[in-house]
């Protein structure tokens, strides 16, 4: 039977050192309410470095940052490229695609080399769910607690640094989260964006996480995440404060899963319309890349309650954080 | 009807700013003389850098320079990457064929991440003519004038930095262009490098600028451009100061442009024959890369009025200059 | 008839200036002891660099290092790219198989360009052996011994770099080479980190080098390289103090050459029960990446003897003091 990998239970989660303190950034779940909130403080501190003329502080400086992106995401790297190059680091990007592992090398012998050239921290991303955890039991098993590990995104598991940036986001643009209601509206069941956003937004007591979409797209049990389960979504969309809208991958679009994507943009995509059914000053997000026309309709996109480019910007500035705290800064 | 880029009138033309300062580098065209003086005055004081022993300036420390080679060209990419690391910038290289825009993301929504991102200049090289045209006047349109676009090539449009260095090149062996006689040769018709020769050339008060090639790749009414047309290698030739010759796409030769590569080199090859009609101390240029044999003989190609590899030297220099004049320095 | 390229007679060797200081690094042949000992000695002072909060020296700030890997090598050009980075040189890959070569371009031409560039360094890896050969011998031609040549690599004649950092660990564990007896197990003929590694430990004057392989995967009169040749691998490995395993290229595995890799590892493959064989402190080497249960069984490549990650700290400390040495400091 398929466990899925989120349900990695709390005592075996490694990101925590022994003195409680962020060793690796691997999943929201598990993270104390605390550390997200010091992860959320820094990051606003670093938000002003990205508008400085000589936007670099040297924090990392002499550091080297592996991306190590099993699963192709030019934007994601290049966040982190830039996050790690404002904070000083060396960064070396490794095509993995390409590399020792399509020579038969394992993924944990690939590690133990980069950290024999003294890598001090790896982005990782990974069709796999889990593959990042693997990494940092083996730093732990082979005693290089020093070396850390940042998930950028694995398999349909976790996306912690986007969840922690949705979370600033709306942090910063509603202050208190406790009276808030927060849609998450699309394709739930294969996002790992959905995942660590209901992470984040229930440890940090959201007042009400709703997940909206069709039953097919929704993990079975999803109401164990704390979030209240809608499959209509005028209903979902209703007085609501935030709206996150997911993308919809394009291979869903004509599987079984899926009648087409225009039934779907019927159903649940994000128009003036359904929009208007949420408060008048509610804010809509997108992690990105947007599918105009499919999730979102191009109105709603670039209207005034976007803050979806906001996003991106704080994104930076959460990942700088993120690296910085992980490095002892 | 086809109504080619090129004749963007200049009042829309977005690359320079209220105070008439150059704000985006887009095409030679619509330019006036004094800029272009300026971006080559500069460029003689960078010329000196590479020479140091710490080939390093800090005029663009902590900007973020992106790469956005939508078409490939691993040379070109390579000049404007070290130019700008020579200026202490922090480069990143998007390899745009295989992010965002791949997964249905528009080109604008693309560089409106990055411009969240806090980018500060866009080296932008695109199959289609306009397309850095298309991102300044989108940057425009947010009120982002303090980002850059610097036009690395687009379609057979425009190729400027290749029209100031090779301006730059002319400048430096025969000082004074009023005098001169420069011959373009080739395949007119498809190079956006012709293009920006011709515009920069005349732009500048060159004596006399000759386009020389067969009558399938001259642009229909080239004579407009200010050129006086040849369509005889050695009539072309005659008593030249300057001799620039195009690369001929090899996409081109198998088409119904040409017979063959073959007899394109025994009509518009560059020899030491066809050389000899030329002034004595005509100089020889070529943007690379070469098909020796093709449009150019290797005895010419390596021989001692050849400058191709000054003209690298001076890119250098000239994309500097265009980077640090951008850049506000 | 086929002439190996690794026998260019010394006298032809254009790695040592007229001074008689290292110029290039091509090859370990041709290379005189001290000059070895220069890199070890230099190294020993870099590996302190690399357990630095910030790993870095000024030694090639503003100096231009380019990666030019026309064979794909993701591992080996990391390597590189760290040495040059914590030696603050300025690193761009360049992605050959999709650059100008592949639009007719000649490699020296290439060459010249990045010469016009103000290249410092050029780190080569070709399939074809000599090729770095050919770009130094050209930069010769052209008068420009100031700009350097690091062969990465080179078809199956060297690949120095691993040749001198295999040489190091072994003098870091055994400290004097004279006594010791060293086996290189494998794919002798195709391998050029043997060739690499038999000539450094035979220049530095090491008691007893070993080529230990089946008939099939020796070079012919490889007795001449100064080695004695086993073809049983209990005989080859007894008594040893170091023992070298080479990788098997998979591509030899179903060819003619071998039966199977399964009947390999029978044969040669490096056992708990083979190594009992060697001398009980003998250290087992790898260069990577490791085919386990091919050549080496996982439980060897991970015991107390194995000293293959070490390996992979001495590479980056003696890449560093290779590019440094040549660099000038």
């Amino acid at each position: 039977m398929h466990k899925p990998a989120w349900h990695i239970p709390p005592h075996r989660n490694p990101q925590l050192n022994a003195r409680g303190e962020l060793n690796h950034l691997l999943s929201i779940d598990g993270l104390p309410r605390e550390i997200l909130t010091h992860i959320l403080d820094t990051a606003s501190s670093f938000l002003e470095v990205s508008d400085r003329d000589v936007k670099k502080v040297p924090l990392l400086r002499g550091k080297s940052v592996f991306n190590l992106f099993f699963e192709n995401s030019t934007r994601t790297r290049t966040t982190f490229e830039i996050a790690a190059k404002r904070l000083s680091a060396d960064v070396i990007n490794l095509d993995v695609g390409r590399s020792s592992t399509a020579k038969g090398e394992t993924l944990l012998d690939t590690i133990d080399n980069l950290v024999a050239m003294h890598a001090d921290m790896f982005v990782v991303r990974h069709a796999a769910s889990g593959a990042p955890y693997l990494i940092a039991e083996h730093l732990h098993r082979i005693g290089r607690s020093d070396v850390h590990v940042v998930n950028a995104g694995d398999g349909r598991h976790a996306h912690p640094t986007q969840g922690l940036l949705d979370t600033y986001t709306i942090r910063h643009y509603k202050k208190d989260l406790t009276n808030l209601t927060v849609a998450v509206v699309g394709d739930i069941l294969h996002s790992r964006v959905a995942r660590s956003d209901i992470h984040a937004l229930t440890t940090l007591g959201t007042g009400e996480v709703r997940a909206v979409g069709p039953q097919t797209l929704l993990p079975v049990a999803v109401e164990k995440m704390g979030v209240r389960v809608f499959h209509d979504l005028s209903e979902g969309l209703r007085d609501c404060d935030v709206i996150i809208m997911l993308r919809l991958q394009n291979e869903r679009m004509n599987g079984a899963l899926l009648p087409s994507a225009r039934e779907y943009f019927d159903c649940y995509g994000l128009t003036p319309k359904t929009l208007a059914l949420a408060k008048a000053d509610a804010i809509v997000m997108h992690p990105g890349p947007m599918n105009r026309g499919v999730e979102i309709d191009s109105e709603v996109a670039d209207g005034s309650q976007a803050v979806i480019l906001p996003q991106v910007t704080f994104g930076i500035a959460v990942r700088m954080a993120v690296m910085s705290i992980l490095a002892g800064n």
